[in-house]
């Protein structure tokens, strides 16, 4: 059996059993977008860890140094504002070609401070080490949350509404832009591809959110909407229905849509890399949690659907229909 | 400029500055074997990483998967204990070639919970990814220490014995083993690459001699003896004497040495990987160093050398004869 058989999730389910030696200060491990430790003056600590390699999570062709050193944090501030935190503290691993300029890799660092300057991250460490055939980024993260402020995938109910933060499906239509160039209009083009190369972690948003109450669950979305729903929804044991009708997507995703002769919603649903946060919240909270992240910052927060029991499976509510929700989604090794 | 004109050092340097943006709780950043962080109930935090990358760190050619496993835990385990603490936490990354089979990734964690379980390791979390030219994993690691007892480089002050745990060189002699296997007894081999795959972080040994007092700095030997002793007198503005005579070296890798045609001082010197503990102590608590790391398990601690004035350089003495020390140690990008 190959890892393209087993798949990336199939692994982390073998991969979980016994990593845990001393309990003690562990509250959750592997399993959602970052473990969990206890913490110090009320709050908790976050870690967790992101791998970029050549050629699969970008590529040199298309992606400059600073982007990739801005998406490489950027990423790793996701994992933390998805668990409801602060990110702090960065440790910085890079696999480098010896005949690399400094400049590239001067570059790459300006990439990854400024993002970590953006989102309050220190650079405290790294490792620097030659990788001739494919350059490799590794990000681990810490952060903090406060003791019951913390979000997991676990905790979605039946009579959750289902929020999305920002709009979806603007990073895929980006590396469309990137991977085959068509004419399009130059500022659907550079909205696109800052998605792409540039995603804003929603920690702002989170931040403000939380004082509101009634968030039940997060997750963030980097494997594509559809794929995250069945991670929250398997997670929290529940069933969602989805509104295909009310996914926010932007209008120069749509132009784009059209050039590249894709459905917007597929872009949405499949493309993955927004990195923006799926939410459950409890339906008289919706407004509240609203109007917090509306006085934050300019970001949307819409409802896109419900949970609902198990029983009820994950569909998709599209033209008016109810249609099991096709799984998809990006997995590593398939 | 490329990589390999500027040097792992020349890249470090330059990655410093910025890095930090929120310094409330970072009380060392890059540049030590791991970073310190304010923490909780009289600990600080300790955070280090390390990137190993196929066929640059370990080759399948020679390592087993458990192997892999095992020393990339190790090693990081080492980075904790060369600043006097616990290791606790880790995350992992695995970039794997999708066609490696499920065996391999199985018997590489249980190298990895391996080493883990031995030191009181949980892996909390982690990240798997594609990566199809060459296999990667990178490890972060969290651990604590006592406040005031951790030990950085740069605390070394003229006057102080320079003392290295265990014995050095083994695990190079296990690489030439490994690389161009000649006739030898099998006792040496088995020896010399059990140093070389199994090293073992000196955790118990430093946490024994911390409450004796006394200890100045500390350094675990990855890149070389002498290459750590050039940073450690770097790091604390002092020159070193380093006694040849006294440098621990196996009979097992004596032997080896004869066979390989080298001398065994070489692969004490320069070999490097031996993730023994390179030590400062002040001359009155050298003996209750000793004593109470000899009370705690069988590894020797050995004095091989002084801590000089700055003025007085960085030299050894062999025959008799105070040289130069000719710095070298493994250097990435060269």
């Amino acid at each position: 059996m190959d890892l393209k058989t087993i798949g990336e999730f199939g692994l982390i389910e073998r991969l979980k059993a016994g990593a845990i030696v001393v309990p003690d200060k562990v509250i959750m491990g592997i399993g959602d977008d970052a473990a969990v430790l206890k913490g110090e003056g009320g709050y908790l600590t976050l870690a967790s860890t992101d791998m970029l390699v050549e050629d699969i999570h970008f590529t040199l062709a298309t992606a400059t140094a600073r982007e990739i050193g801005y998406k490489t944090m950027a990423v790793n501030v996701s994992d933390i504002a998805a668990m409801g935190g602060i990110p702090e503290q960065a440790l910085v691993s890079l696999g480098l070609r010896p005949e690399q300029p400094v400049d590239f890799v001067d570059e790459l660092y300006a990439g990854l401070r400024e993002c970590g300057q953006r989102f309050g991250v220190n650079i405290i460490g790294g490792d620097t080490v030659s990788s001739p055939r494919a350059m490799v980024i590794n990000l681990a993260i810490l952060g903090r949350v406060e003791e019951g402020a913390c979000l997991y995938r676990s905790g979605a109910r039946p009579g959750d509404v289902l929020l999305v933060t920002g709009d979806l499906g603007g990073s895929a239509a980006g590396l469309d832009t990137l991977l085959s160039p068509r004419p399009a209009p130059p500022e659907a083009v550079a909205f696109a591809r800052e998605r792409h190369f540039r995603p804003t972690p929603r920690v702002t948003e989170i931040r403000a959110a939380l004082p509101a109450g009634g968030i039940t669950a997060a997750d963030d979305i980097s494997d594509g909407l559809v794929a995250e729903i069945y991670t929250l929804a398997q997670a929290s044991g529940v069933g969602i229905i989805l509104e295909a009708a009310a996914v926010p997507i932007a209008p120069a995703t749509r132009q784009l849509a059209a050039i590249y002769q894709k459905d917007p919603l597929d872009y949405a649903l499949y493309g993955g890399e927004d990195f923006e946060l799926l939410l459950t919240c409890r339906p008289d909270k919706v407004a509240a949690v609203q109007e917090a992240i509306a006085r934050a910052c300019q970001t949307p927060v819409t409802p896109i659907g419900n949970v609902v029991p198990a029983t009820e499976g994950i569909t998709i509510i599209i033209d008016g229909k109810r249609l099991p929700l096709n799984p998809g989604g990006y997995n590593h090794f398939q």
